[in-house]
Protein backbone atom coordinates (compact mmCIF):
# COMPACT_ATOMS: atom_id res chain seq x y z
CA UNK A 1 0.00 0.00 0.00
CA UNK A 2 1.18 3.58 -0.57
CA UNK A 3 1.76 5.92 1.68
CA UNK A 4 -1.28 7.59 0.80
CA UNK A 5 -3.37 4.63 2.13
CA UNK A 6 -5.44 4.07 5.16
CA UNK A 7 -6.02 1.03 7.09
CA UNK A 8 -10.03 1.33 7.78
CA UNK A 9 -12.16 4.15 6.34
CA UNK A 10 -15.38 4.82 7.84
CA UNK A 11 -17.77 7.05 5.64
CA UNK A 12 -20.45 8.27 7.58
CA UNK A 13 -22.72 9.10 5.26
CA UNK A 14 -22.35 7.25 1.63
CA UNK A 15 -24.35 9.48 -1.09
CA UNK A 16 -22.98 11.27 -4.46
CA UNK A 17 -20.32 12.61 -2.57
CA UNK A 18 -19.22 9.33 -0.39
CA UNK A 19 -19.39 6.77 -2.14
CA UNK A 20 -17.80 8.75 -4.97
CA UNK A 21 -14.89 8.71 -2.95
CA UNK A 22 -15.55 5.56 -1.93
CA UNK A 23 -14.89 4.25 -5.64
CA UNK A 24 -11.40 6.30 -5.79
CA UNK A 25 -10.36 4.44 -2.44
CA UNK A 26 -11.61 0.79 -4.23
CA UNK A 27 -9.91 1.66 -7.72
CA UNK A 28 -6.56 2.91 -5.72
CA UNK A 29 -6.32 -0.06 -3.45
CA UNK A 30 -6.32 3.17 -0.51
CA UNK A 31 -7.76 0.95 1.52
CA UNK A 32 -7.44 -1.93 3.23
CA UNK A 33 -11.35 -1.90 4.78
CA UNK A 34 -13.96 0.53 4.30
CA UNK A 35 -16.87 1.01 6.62
CA UNK A 36 -20.26 2.61 5.39
CA UNK A 37 -22.63 4.47 7.50
CA UNK A 38 -25.83 5.45 6.76
CA UNK A 39 -29.20 6.41 8.94
CA UNK A 40 -31.02 4.72 6.20
CA UNK A 41 -30.78 0.68 5.70
CA UNK A 42 -32.15 1.35 2.04
CA UNK A 43 -29.33 3.49 1.52
CA UNK A 44 -26.66 0.28 2.71
CA UNK A 45 -28.27 -1.72 1.13
CA UNK A 46 -27.68 0.41 -2.04
CA UNK A 47 -24.04 0.59 -1.17
CA UNK A 48 -23.85 -3.09 -0.31
CA UNK A 49 -25.13 -3.79 -3.50
CA UNK A 50 -22.87 -2.00 -5.44
CA UNK A 51 -19.88 -3.35 -3.01
CA UNK A 52 -18.90 -0.03 -2.03
CA UNK A 53 -18.10 -0.91 1.28
CA UNK A 54 -16.54 -3.83 3.58
CA UNK A 55 -18.79 -3.43 6.30
CA UNK A 56 -22.33 -1.54 6.50
CA UNK A 57 -24.08 0.10 10.04
CA UNK A 58 -26.40 2.63 10.64
CA UNK A 59 -24.37 3.42 13.85
CA UNK A 60 -21.73 6.59 13.79
CA UNK A 61 -19.47 4.91 16.15
CA UNK A 62 -19.63 1.65 15.39
CA UNK A 63 -18.16 2.93 11.86
CA UNK A 64 -15.59 5.07 13.67
CA UNK A 65 -14.37 2.61 15.92
CA UNK A 66 -10.87 1.48 14.91
CA UNK A 67 -10.67 3.57 12.07
CA UNK A 68 -7.68 5.84 10.82
CA UNK A 69 -9.64 7.93 8.66
CA UNK A 70 -13.28 9.28 9.19
CA UNK A 71 -15.03 11.03 6.37
CA UNK A 72 -17.79 12.74 7.17
CA UNK A 73 -20.49 13.06 4.32
CA UNK A 74 -23.41 13.63 5.30
CA UNK A 75 -25.69 16.48 5.15
CA UNK A 76 -24.45 19.52 7.50
CA UNK A 77 -26.91 19.76 9.81
CA UNK A 78 -25.90 16.14 11.51
CA UNK A 79 -22.35 16.92 11.75
CA UNK A 80 -22.98 18.05 16.23
CA UNK A 81 -24.31 15.00 16.63
CA UNK A 82 -22.32 12.95 14.57
CA UNK A 83 -18.83 14.90 16.32
CA UNK A 84 -20.68 13.46 19.73
CA UNK A 85 -21.35 9.80 19.05
CA UNK A 86 -18.04 9.56 17.42
CA UNK A 87 -15.81 11.25 19.70
CA UNK A 88 -15.04 8.36 22.54
CA UNK A 89 -13.91 6.89 18.99
CA UNK A 90 -11.27 8.36 17.71
CA UNK A 91 -8.28 7.49 18.59
CA UNK A 92 -4.18 9.68 18.60
CA UNK A 93 -3.31 9.90 14.80
CA UNK A 94 -7.16 9.20 13.58
CA UNK A 95 -7.93 11.83 10.72
CA UNK A 96 -11.59 13.25 10.83
CA UNK A 97 -12.51 14.51 7.03
CA UNK A 98 -15.73 15.45 5.47
CA UNK A 99 -16.98 16.90 2.33
CA UNK A 100 -18.90 19.97 3.28
CA UNK A 101 -19.96 22.78 1.07
CA UNK A 102 -19.57 24.72 4.01
CA UNK A 103 -15.95 24.90 6.17
CA UNK A 104 -16.45 27.48 8.97
CA UNK A 105 -19.56 25.94 10.80
CA UNK A 106 -17.74 22.91 10.27
CA UNK A 107 -15.18 23.72 12.45
CA UNK A 108 -17.33 24.85 14.62
CA UNK A 109 -19.53 21.50 14.81
CA UNK A 110 -16.46 19.06 14.85
CA UNK A 111 -13.57 20.97 16.78
CA UNK A 112 -15.04 20.55 20.54
CA UNK A 113 -15.30 16.64 20.31
CA UNK A 114 -11.54 15.78 18.78
CA UNK A 115 -9.93 13.80 21.22
CA UNK A 116 -6.36 14.48 21.63
CA UNK A 117 -3.76 13.17 18.71
CA UNK A 118 -6.70 13.27 16.40
CA UNK A 119 -6.77 15.03 13.32
CA UNK A 120 -9.21 17.39 11.73
CA UNK A 121 -8.81 17.99 8.41
CA UNK A 122 -11.86 19.75 6.66
CA UNK A 123 -12.32 19.48 3.24
CA UNK A 124 -14.54 20.65 -0.17
CA UNK A 125 -14.51 19.04 -2.90
CA UNK A 126 -15.80 21.39 -5.40
CA UNK A 127 -17.22 18.73 -7.70
CA UNK A 128 -21.15 16.91 -7.98
CA UNK A 129 -24.08 16.24 -9.93
CA UNK A 130 -28.40 16.90 -9.73
CA UNK A 131 -28.38 13.92 -8.30
CA UNK A 132 -27.86 12.22 -5.05
CA UNK A 133 -27.62 8.77 -3.28
CA UNK A 134 -25.05 6.15 -3.44
CA UNK A 135 -26.34 5.08 -7.28
CA UNK A 136 -25.19 8.17 -8.41
CA UNK A 137 -21.30 7.99 -7.77
CA UNK A 138 -18.75 7.31 -9.79
CA UNK A 139 -15.10 7.69 -9.14
CA UNK A 140 -14.48 10.24 -12.35
CA UNK A 141 -16.89 12.88 -10.74
CA UNK A 142 -13.45 14.62 -8.96
CA UNK A 143 -11.07 14.89 -12.08
CA UNK A 144 -9.69 18.16 -12.61
CA UNK A 145 -11.99 19.52 -10.60
CA UNK A 146 -10.70 21.73 -7.08
CA UNK A 147 -10.73 20.19 -3.61
CA UNK A 148 -10.23 23.10 -1.34
CA UNK A 149 -9.21 22.35 2.47
CA UNK A 150 -9.88 24.45 5.46
CA UNK A 151 -7.14 22.44 8.21
CA UNK A 152 -7.41 24.95 11.30
CA UNK A 153 -3.94 27.15 11.73
CA UNK A 154 -1.68 24.16 13.87
CA UNK A 155 -3.02 20.91 12.35
CA UNK A 156 -0.57 18.33 11.32
CA UNK A 157 0.58 18.75 8.07
CA UNK A 158 1.38 15.18 7.94
CA UNK A 159 -2.21 14.66 8.54
CA UNK A 160 -3.01 17.83 5.84
CA UNK A 161 -0.52 15.84 2.98
CA UNK A 162 -2.49 12.39 3.70
CA UNK A 163 -5.90 14.42 2.71
CA UNK A 164 -4.60 16.45 -0.39
CA UNK A 165 -2.90 12.86 -1.60
CA UNK A 166 -6.20 11.27 -1.42
CA UNK A 167 -7.56 13.75 -3.29
CA UNK A 168 -5.09 13.63 -5.47
CA UNK A 169 -5.39 10.50 -6.47
CA UNK A 170 -9.36 11.06 -7.28
CA UNK A 171 -7.55 13.52 -9.82
CA UNK A 172 -8.72 16.76 -8.00
CA UNK A 173 -6.40 20.00 -7.72
CA UNK A 174 -5.93 20.27 -4.09
CA UNK A 175 -5.64 23.95 -2.60
CA UNK A 176 -5.71 25.40 1.04
CA UNK A 177 -7.32 28.00 2.75
CA UNK A 178 -8.81 29.31 5.64
CA UNK A 179 -12.52 28.54 6.13
CA UNK A 180 -13.67 31.84 6.34
CA UNK A 181 -12.11 32.60 3.15
CA UNK A 182 -13.71 29.16 1.54
CA UNK A 183 -16.88 30.42 2.65
CA UNK A 184 -17.15 33.70 0.94
CA UNK A 185 -15.76 32.43 -2.11
CA UNK A 186 -18.50 29.66 -2.18
CA UNK A 187 -20.87 32.16 -1.63
CA UNK A 188 -20.98 33.59 -5.11
CA UNK A 189 -19.88 30.47 -7.15
CA UNK A 190 -21.81 28.02 -5.44
CA UNK A 191 -24.40 29.38 -3.28
CA UNK A 192 -26.25 31.98 -4.28
CA UNK A 193 -26.28 30.49 -8.01
CA UNK A 194 -28.16 27.84 -5.77
CA UNK A 195 -30.40 30.28 -4.56
CA UNK A 196 -30.97 31.84 -7.22
CA UNK A 197 -31.72 28.69 -9.40
CA UNK A 198 -34.53 27.00 -6.94
CA UNK A 199 -36.18 30.70 -6.25
CA UNK A 200 -36.96 30.92 -10.20
CA UNK A 201 -37.93 26.89 -10.51
CA UNK A 202 -40.27 28.52 -7.40
CA UNK A 203 -41.63 30.89 -9.31
CA UNK A 204 -42.45 28.95 -12.64
CA UNK A 205 -43.87 26.24 -10.24
CA UNK A 206 -46.28 28.49 -8.78
CA UNK A 207 -47.90 29.94 -12.47
CA UNK A 208 -51.26 28.86 -13.31
CA UNK A 209 -51.25 25.44 -14.60
CA UNK A 210 -51.51 25.93 -18.18
CA UNK A 211 -48.79 28.27 -18.42
CA UNK A 212 -46.68 26.11 -16.21
CA UNK A 213 -47.17 22.94 -18.64
CA UNK A 214 -45.61 25.55 -21.25
CA UNK A 215 -42.78 26.15 -19.33
CA UNK A 216 -42.07 22.76 -18.90
CA UNK A 217 -42.31 22.43 -23.11
CA UNK A 218 -40.42 25.77 -23.99
CA UNK A 219 -37.88 25.22 -21.00
CA UNK A 220 -34.61 24.65 -23.73
CA UNK A 221 -34.60 28.38 -24.02
CA UNK A 222 -32.44 28.68 -20.79
CA UNK A 223 -34.67 28.09 -18.04
CA UNK A 224 -33.74 23.94 -18.22
CA UNK A 225 -30.13 24.66 -16.79
CA UNK A 226 -32.21 26.10 -14.01
CA UNK A 227 -34.26 23.37 -13.06
CA UNK A 228 -31.22 21.21 -13.07
CA UNK A 229 -29.29 23.09 -10.66
CA UNK A 230 -32.73 23.26 -8.34
CA UNK A 231 -33.16 19.57 -8.62
CA UNK A 232 -29.66 18.96 -6.01
CA UNK A 233 -30.26 17.84 -3.53
CA UNK A 234 -32.97 19.63 -0.94
CA UNK A 235 -31.64 18.84 2.42
CA UNK A 236 -28.19 19.10 1.70
CA UNK A 237 -28.73 22.81 0.32
CA UNK A 238 -30.93 23.61 3.09
CA UNK A 239 -28.01 23.37 5.73
CA UNK A 240 -26.12 25.05 3.10
CA UNK A 241 -27.51 27.98 3.38
CA UNK A 242 -28.54 27.78 7.33
CA UNK A 243 -24.53 27.58 7.87
CA UNK A 244 -23.23 30.27 5.67
CA UNK A 245 -25.99 32.44 5.99
CA UNK A 246 -23.73 35.71 6.85
CA UNK A 247 -21.72 35.68 3.53
CA UNK A 248 -25.24 34.33 1.04
CA UNK A 249 -27.15 37.38 2.74
CA UNK A 250 -24.43 39.74 1.89
CA UNK A 251 -23.78 38.06 -1.51
CA UNK A 252 -27.44 38.20 -2.17
CA UNK A 253 -27.75 41.79 -1.00
CA UNK A 254 -25.05 43.02 -3.82
CA UNK A 255 -26.96 40.54 -6.71
CA UNK A 256 -30.00 42.32 -5.80
CA UNK A 257 -28.90 45.73 -5.75
CA UNK A 258 -27.39 44.60 -9.36
CA UNK A 259 -30.74 42.91 -10.57
CA UNK A 260 -32.97 46.00 -9.20
CA UNK A 261 -30.54 48.54 -11.10
CA UNK A 262 -30.96 46.27 -14.52
CA UNK A 263 -34.90 46.27 -14.05
CA UNK A 264 -34.48 50.01 -14.08
CA UNK A 265 -32.88 50.29 -16.88
CA UNK A 266 -35.12 47.96 -18.96
CA UNK A 267 -38.14 50.09 -17.57
CA UNK A 268 -36.58 53.36 -18.68
CA UNK A 269 -35.09 51.47 -21.92
CA UNK A 270 -31.48 52.56 -21.04
CA UNK A 271 -30.16 49.60 -23.75
CA UNK A 272 -26.81 51.05 -23.95
CA UNK A 273 -26.56 49.94 -19.64
CA UNK A 274 -27.90 46.83 -20.80
CA UNK A 275 -25.74 46.05 -23.40
CA UNK A 276 -22.73 46.95 -21.48
CA UNK A 277 -22.87 44.32 -18.33
CA UNK A 278 -24.28 41.92 -21.25
CA UNK A 279 -20.41 42.50 -22.85
CA UNK A 280 -18.86 42.62 -19.67
CA UNK A 281 -20.04 39.77 -18.66
CA UNK A 282 -18.83 37.50 -21.65
CA UNK A 283 -15.34 37.85 -20.56
CA UNK A 284 -15.57 36.02 -17.54
CA UNK A 285 -17.08 33.05 -19.20
CA UNK A 286 -13.82 33.15 -21.68
CA UNK A 287 -11.42 33.49 -18.57
CA UNK A 288 -13.39 30.38 -17.15
CA UNK A 289 -13.16 28.41 -20.60
CA UNK A 290 -8.91 29.17 -20.25
CA UNK A 291 -8.99 28.05 -16.75
CA UNK A 292 -10.49 24.59 -17.95
CA UNK A 293 -13.10 24.59 -15.74
CA UNK A 294 -16.32 24.56 -18.70
CA UNK B 1 -38.36 19.92 -54.96
CA UNK B 2 -40.92 18.97 -52.27
CA UNK B 3 -43.88 21.35 -52.04
CA UNK B 4 -41.75 22.58 -48.89
CA UNK B 5 -39.25 24.15 -51.28
CA UNK B 6 -38.72 28.04 -52.44
CA UNK B 7 -36.87 29.46 -54.98
CA UNK B 8 -35.14 32.13 -53.92
CA UNK B 9 -34.79 32.44 -49.84
CA UNK B 10 -33.26 35.64 -48.50
CA UNK B 11 -31.86 35.39 -44.86
CA UNK B 12 -31.29 38.89 -43.53
CA UNK B 13 -29.21 38.07 -40.92
CA UNK B 14 -27.23 34.88 -40.92
CA UNK B 15 -25.55 34.51 -37.14
CA UNK B 16 -25.91 31.30 -35.05
CA UNK B 17 -29.87 30.98 -35.85
CA UNK B 18 -29.78 32.07 -39.48
CA UNK B 19 -26.70 30.13 -40.65
CA UNK B 20 -28.07 26.78 -39.00
CA UNK B 21 -31.15 27.56 -41.12
CA UNK B 22 -29.79 28.12 -43.71
CA UNK B 23 -27.94 24.58 -43.48
CA UNK B 24 -30.80 22.93 -43.04
CA UNK B 25 -32.37 24.04 -46.73
CA UNK B 26 -28.79 23.39 -48.34
CA UNK B 27 -29.16 19.46 -46.65
CA UNK B 28 -32.48 18.89 -47.11
CA UNK B 29 -32.51 20.92 -50.84
CA UNK B 30 -35.22 23.40 -49.89
CA UNK B 31 -34.10 26.01 -51.52
CA UNK B 32 -32.86 26.56 -55.05
CA UNK B 33 -31.05 29.41 -54.48
CA UNK B 34 -30.00 31.23 -51.23
CA UNK B 35 -29.10 35.16 -50.27
CA UNK B 36 -27.02 36.30 -47.31
CA UNK B 37 -27.36 39.76 -46.22
CA UNK B 38 -25.44 41.13 -43.31
CA UNK B 39 -24.26 44.35 -42.24
CA UNK B 40 -20.56 43.44 -41.93
CA UNK B 41 -18.39 42.66 -44.49
CA UNK B 42 -16.53 40.06 -42.14
CA UNK B 43 -20.09 38.09 -41.51
CA UNK B 44 -20.59 37.53 -45.28
CA UNK B 45 -17.10 36.34 -46.11
CA UNK B 46 -17.45 33.55 -43.31
CA UNK B 47 -20.54 32.64 -44.50
CA UNK B 48 -19.07 32.97 -48.08
CA UNK B 49 -16.23 30.38 -47.07
CA UNK B 50 -18.81 28.14 -45.43
CA UNK B 51 -20.93 28.05 -48.70
CA UNK B 52 -24.01 28.78 -46.78
CA UNK B 53 -25.41 31.12 -49.60
CA UNK B 54 -25.30 31.32 -53.03
CA UNK B 55 -25.15 35.58 -53.18
CA UNK B 56 -23.80 37.54 -50.54
CA UNK B 57 -24.68 41.49 -49.70
CA UNK B 58 -24.75 43.87 -47.38
CA UNK B 59 -28.25 45.60 -48.72
CA UNK B 60 -31.33 44.02 -47.06
CA UNK B 61 -33.54 45.51 -50.26
CA UNK B 62 -31.51 43.38 -52.90
CA UNK B 63 -31.49 40.60 -50.73
CA UNK B 64 -35.13 40.28 -50.75
CA UNK B 65 -35.24 41.04 -54.51
CA UNK B 66 -37.40 38.54 -56.11
CA UNK B 67 -37.75 36.03 -52.88
CA UNK B 68 -40.41 34.05 -51.81
CA UNK B 69 -39.24 33.39 -48.63
CA UNK B 70 -37.71 36.81 -46.45
CA UNK B 71 -35.62 35.63 -43.22
CA UNK B 72 -34.73 37.86 -40.69
CA UNK B 73 -32.44 36.64 -38.19
CA UNK B 74 -30.93 39.85 -36.60
CA UNK B 75 -31.31 41.25 -33.60
CA UNK B 76 -34.93 42.93 -32.73
CA UNK B 77 -33.74 46.25 -32.96
CA UNK B 78 -32.80 45.83 -36.71
CA UNK B 79 -36.70 44.63 -37.80
CA UNK B 80 -38.03 48.45 -37.91
CA UNK B 81 -35.36 49.78 -40.24
CA UNK B 82 -35.57 46.15 -42.18
CA UNK B 83 -39.39 46.48 -43.28
CA UNK B 84 -38.58 49.54 -44.46
CA UNK B 85 -36.05 48.86 -46.75
CA UNK B 86 -37.06 45.71 -48.19
CA UNK B 87 -41.22 46.65 -48.13
CA UNK B 88 -40.84 47.61 -51.89
CA UNK B 89 -39.08 44.13 -52.89
CA UNK B 90 -42.03 42.17 -51.45
CA UNK B 91 -44.15 40.43 -54.27
CA UNK B 92 -47.76 39.26 -53.78
CA UNK B 93 -46.76 35.27 -51.90
CA UNK B 94 -43.49 36.41 -50.42
CA UNK B 95 -43.31 35.24 -46.88
CA UNK B 96 -41.42 37.14 -44.83
CA UNK B 97 -41.13 35.35 -41.35
CA UNK B 98 -37.91 35.44 -38.35
CA UNK B 99 -36.65 34.18 -36.19
CA UNK B 100 -36.86 36.83 -33.07
CA UNK B 101 -37.43 35.98 -29.02
CA UNK B 102 -40.02 38.31 -28.61
CA UNK B 103 -43.10 38.15 -31.12
CA UNK B 104 -45.21 40.78 -30.86
CA UNK B 105 -43.02 43.39 -31.40
CA UNK B 106 -42.02 41.60 -34.58
CA UNK B 107 -45.48 41.85 -35.52
CA UNK B 108 -45.70 45.61 -34.61
CA UNK B 109 -42.35 46.46 -36.52
CA UNK B 110 -43.24 44.78 -39.75
CA UNK B 111 -46.85 44.18 -39.98
CA UNK B 112 -46.65 47.99 -41.60
CA UNK B 113 -44.28 47.10 -44.09
CA UNK B 114 -45.93 44.42 -45.33
CA UNK B 115 -47.65 45.15 -49.03
CA UNK B 116 -51.20 43.52 -49.99
CA UNK B 117 -50.68 39.81 -50.47
CA UNK B 118 -47.51 39.02 -49.25
CA UNK B 119 -47.05 37.27 -45.83
CA UNK B 120 -46.39 37.07 -42.15
CA UNK B 121 -46.01 34.50 -40.36
CA UNK B 122 -43.38 35.38 -37.39
CA UNK B 123 -41.63 32.38 -35.63
CA UNK B 124 -39.43 31.18 -32.94
CA UNK B 125 -37.53 28.61 -32.92
CA UNK B 126 -36.72 27.30 -29.37
CA UNK B 127 -33.07 27.06 -29.63
CA UNK B 128 -29.18 28.09 -29.36
CA UNK B 129 -26.22 28.22 -27.90
CA UNK B 130 -23.60 31.04 -26.08
CA UNK B 131 -22.16 30.76 -29.40
CA UNK B 132 -22.57 33.98 -32.16
CA UNK B 133 -22.14 34.03 -35.85
CA UNK B 134 -22.13 32.31 -38.90
CA UNK B 135 -19.63 30.10 -37.48
CA UNK B 136 -21.26 28.72 -34.30
CA UNK B 137 -24.26 27.01 -36.51
CA UNK B 138 -24.89 23.75 -37.17
CA UNK B 139 -27.84 21.89 -38.66
CA UNK B 140 -28.42 19.87 -35.83
CA UNK B 141 -28.81 22.67 -33.73
CA UNK B 142 -32.71 22.38 -33.94
CA UNK B 143 -33.43 18.51 -33.44
CA UNK B 144 -36.39 17.75 -31.29
CA UNK B 145 -36.38 21.48 -29.56
CA UNK B 146 -39.96 23.44 -30.57
CA UNK B 147 -40.85 26.26 -32.76
CA UNK B 148 -43.11 28.91 -32.10
CA UNK B 149 -45.54 30.21 -34.78
CA UNK B 150 -46.95 32.94 -34.16
CA UNK B 151 -49.35 34.63 -37.16
CA UNK B 152 -51.45 37.07 -36.59
CA UNK B 153 -55.06 36.61 -37.37
CA UNK B 154 -56.02 35.86 -40.67
CA UNK B 155 -53.25 34.89 -41.98
CA UNK B 156 -52.75 32.59 -45.08
CA UNK B 157 -52.85 29.06 -43.29
CA UNK B 158 -50.73 28.15 -46.54
CA UNK B 159 -48.24 30.33 -45.92
CA UNK B 160 -48.09 28.93 -41.71
CA UNK B 161 -48.03 26.01 -43.21
CA UNK B 162 -45.23 25.87 -45.72
CA UNK B 163 -43.28 27.46 -42.47
CA UNK B 164 -43.93 24.67 -40.52
CA UNK B 165 -42.69 22.58 -42.85
CA UNK B 166 -39.76 23.87 -43.54
CA UNK B 167 -39.09 23.81 -39.78
CA UNK B 168 -40.10 20.16 -39.21
CA UNK B 169 -37.41 19.20 -41.66
CA UNK B 170 -34.68 21.14 -39.65
CA UNK B 171 -36.74 18.45 -37.07
CA UNK B 172 -38.58 20.83 -34.22
CA UNK B 173 -42.01 20.36 -33.12
CA UNK B 174 -44.04 23.10 -34.18
CA UNK B 175 -46.71 25.10 -32.37
CA UNK B 176 -48.95 27.69 -33.15
CA UNK B 177 -49.74 30.38 -30.23
CA UNK B 178 -51.23 33.68 -30.07
CA UNK B 179 -47.83 36.67 -30.02
CA UNK B 180 -48.71 37.98 -26.43
CA UNK B 181 -48.84 34.44 -25.06
CA UNK B 182 -45.54 33.52 -26.58
CA UNK B 183 -44.08 36.84 -25.05
CA UNK B 184 -45.22 35.75 -21.63
CA UNK B 185 -44.29 32.51 -21.55
CA UNK B 186 -40.79 33.12 -22.77
CA UNK B 187 -39.84 35.77 -20.46
CA UNK B 188 -39.84 33.24 -17.54
CA UNK B 189 -38.58 30.21 -19.32
CA UNK B 190 -35.84 32.20 -21.00
CA UNK B 191 -35.78 36.05 -20.61
CA UNK B 192 -35.90 35.71 -17.11
CA UNK B 193 -33.36 33.10 -17.08
CA UNK B 194 -31.10 35.57 -18.81
CA UNK B 195 -31.22 38.26 -17.30
CA UNK B 196 -30.35 36.77 -14.00
CA UNK B 197 -27.71 34.83 -14.80
CA UNK B 198 -26.14 38.34 -16.50
CA UNK B 199 -26.63 39.55 -12.75
CA UNK B 200 -25.22 37.37 -10.88
CA UNK B 201 -21.90 37.04 -13.41
CA UNK B 202 -22.20 40.90 -13.21
CA UNK B 203 -22.17 41.00 -9.47
CA UNK B 204 -19.31 38.50 -9.84
CA UNK B 205 -17.18 40.72 -11.86
CA UNK B 206 -17.78 43.58 -9.76
CA UNK B 207 -15.67 41.68 -7.00
CA UNK B 208 -12.16 42.23 -5.65
CA UNK B 209 -9.74 41.08 -7.96
CA UNK B 210 -8.35 38.80 -5.55
CA UNK B 211 -11.32 37.16 -4.72
CA UNK B 212 -12.49 37.77 -8.66
CA UNK B 213 -9.95 34.80 -9.85
CA UNK B 214 -10.91 32.54 -7.24
CA UNK B 215 -14.48 33.04 -8.40
CA UNK B 216 -13.39 31.39 -11.82
CA UNK B 217 -11.07 28.50 -10.42
CA UNK B 218 -14.37 27.30 -8.49
CA UNK B 219 -16.95 27.85 -10.63
CA UNK B 220 -17.85 24.35 -11.22
CA UNK B 221 -19.66 24.62 -7.77
CA UNK B 222 -23.02 26.52 -9.84
CA UNK B 223 -22.00 29.80 -10.88
CA UNK B 224 -20.31 27.60 -14.25
CA UNK B 225 -23.63 27.16 -15.53
CA UNK B 226 -24.59 30.84 -15.19
CA UNK B 227 -21.52 32.06 -16.95
CA UNK B 228 -22.56 29.61 -20.39
CA UNK B 229 -25.90 31.12 -20.42
CA UNK B 230 -24.41 34.97 -19.40
CA UNK B 231 -22.14 34.60 -22.65
CA UNK B 232 -24.90 34.98 -25.28
CA UNK B 233 -24.95 37.70 -27.67
CA UNK B 234 -25.40 41.17 -25.93
CA UNK B 235 -27.29 42.90 -28.58
CA UNK B 236 -29.92 40.12 -29.34
CA UNK B 237 -30.24 40.29 -25.41
CA UNK B 238 -30.28 44.11 -25.09
CA UNK B 239 -33.20 43.90 -27.48
CA UNK B 240 -35.37 41.04 -26.06
CA UNK B 241 -35.61 42.96 -23.08
CA UNK B 242 -35.90 46.06 -24.39
CA UNK B 243 -38.80 44.27 -26.59
CA UNK B 244 -40.50 42.63 -23.91
CA UNK B 245 -40.38 44.81 -21.47
CA UNK B 246 -43.60 44.15 -19.66
CA UNK B 247 -43.93 40.70 -19.91
CA UNK B 248 -40.20 40.91 -18.20
CA UNK B 249 -40.68 43.17 -15.67
CA UNK B 250 -44.21 41.14 -14.62
CA UNK B 251 -42.29 37.73 -13.81
CA UNK B 252 -39.11 39.75 -12.49
CA UNK B 253 -41.50 41.19 -9.65
CA UNK B 254 -42.57 37.59 -8.97
CA UNK B 255 -39.42 36.13 -8.89
CA UNK B 256 -37.39 39.27 -6.39
CA UNK B 257 -40.34 38.43 -4.16
CA UNK B 258 -39.73 35.10 -3.71
CA UNK B 259 -36.46 36.45 -3.46
CA UNK B 260 -37.32 38.34 -0.66
CA UNK B 261 -39.06 35.60 0.96
CA UNK B 262 -35.84 32.73 0.85
CA UNK B 263 -33.46 35.34 2.08
CA UNK B 264 -35.86 35.98 5.01
CA UNK B 265 -35.84 32.09 5.52
CA UNK B 266 -32.78 32.39 5.33
CA UNK B 267 -32.00 35.00 7.65
CA UNK B 268 -34.82 33.72 10.40
CA UNK B 269 -32.83 30.16 9.86
CA UNK B 270 -36.47 28.76 8.98
CA UNK B 271 -35.34 25.87 7.51
CA UNK B 272 -38.61 24.18 6.53
CA UNK B 273 -39.56 26.66 4.26
CA UNK B 274 -36.23 26.24 2.05
CA UNK B 275 -36.79 22.40 2.82
CA UNK B 276 -40.03 22.13 1.19
CA UNK B 277 -39.34 24.81 -2.22
CA UNK B 278 -36.27 22.63 -2.61
CA UNK B 279 -38.50 19.55 -2.52
CA UNK B 280 -41.20 21.24 -4.97
CA UNK B 281 -38.67 22.17 -8.12
CA UNK B 282 -37.17 19.15 -8.03
CA UNK B 283 -40.52 17.88 -9.31
CA UNK B 284 -40.15 20.19 -12.38
CA UNK B 285 -37.20 19.16 -13.01
CA UNK B 286 -38.37 15.46 -13.64
CA UNK B 287 -40.72 16.89 -15.70
CA UNK B 288 -38.60 18.61 -18.09
CA UNK B 289 -36.99 14.98 -18.20
CA UNK B 290 -39.98 13.18 -19.14
CA UNK B 291 -40.92 16.12 -21.72
CA UNK B 292 -37.48 14.93 -23.12
CA UNK B 293 -36.29 18.66 -23.04
CA UNK B 294 -33.20 17.82 -20.66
Amino acid sequence: MSDAAFSRVAFIGIGLIGSSLARVLRRDKLAREIVACARRQETLDTARALGLADAFTTDPAAAARGADLVVIASPLSTYAEIGRRIAAELRPGTILTDVGSVKAAVIRDLAPHLPEGAHLVPGHPVAGTEHSGPAAGFAELFRDRWCILTPPPGTDPLAVGRITRMWQSAEMRVVTMDAEHHDKVLAITSHLPHLIAYTIVGTATDLEETLKSEVIKFSAGGFRDFTRIAASDPVMWRDVFLNNREAVLEMLQRFTEDLTALQRAIRWGEGDKLEDLFTRTRAIRRSIIEAKQA
